[in-house]
């Protein structure tokens, strides 16, 4: 059902400050940078081996929060910098979601909503994955 | 340098507990067990897709501390259950590290160590690295 890792979320408080360091320290580089409303934050996908590979790269994502008052900048205050969530990528989320609620996991969305470089994601509770916020990732062209 | 998302470590108090979640409810396949008394730990690895891809599977790392002395029996005093660290493989470790360490990176291991199944892995410190702990990891196979 789940296919790979897609990301590592991981919450910054200075987004180019944290692609300086990932790209001249790790050699990552930037697939693409976002800005996303809905979900408070700036963010920027980096790809670990800037190959593109056809479904099987695997991005860190680099998390700003827009103000302190979204889920991104709540965290920050309360653990500091670091990561934030898991992302695995699906070939549909729907079905995903559907799966994975049938077996009791509480679903933070029931519907998909916009990821970045136009995916279909949905976020599972941690309470039920042991402590981890858990994210399904439909990439655009899956 | 880096090539993929190897893994991502989550510590968890009860391995058999965490092991029989992800399963049951992820779908994930247990594909090694062990215990590491270097490094103070009972784990398991768990395949995410499943398919024994050359060189591509992803993993969740289940951790569970040898006590409460051991740095993920602090981790789980500080910060509860969740995602401990990300793994990173690399085609060389000895080599990944010394150009890490190159450029300004304090390595918590200078020189690889005994990792899961049969890998050669060496952690990085979090301090320069945005808050994440990142570990090289040079599967048995590399």
């Amino acid at each position: 059902m789940l296919l790979r890792i897609d990301h590592v979320g991981i919450a910054c408080r200075s987004l180019d400050a944290a692609i300086e360091r990932y790209t001249s320290v790790l050699g990552f580089a930037v697939a693409s940078r976002e800005t996303n409303a809905e979900q408070g934050v700036r963010e920027a996908m980096l790809a670990i081996s800037g190959l593109a590979t056809a479904g099987g790269e695997s991005y860190v994502q680099l998390l700003e929060p827009l103000g302190d008052d979204t889920p991104v900048g709540r965290f920050l205050a309360r653990r500091g910098e670091g990561i934030h969530h898991v992302g695995y990528a699906v070939p549909d989320v729907v079905a995903a979601l559907e799966t994975i609620g049938g077996r009791g996991v509480r679903l933070i969305d029931k519907r998909p909503r916009h990821g970045s470089m136009g995916a279909s994601i949905a976020f599972l509770h941690p309470a039920d994955l042991g402590g981890v916020l858990t994210e399904l990732v439909q990439p655009r062209d899956a």
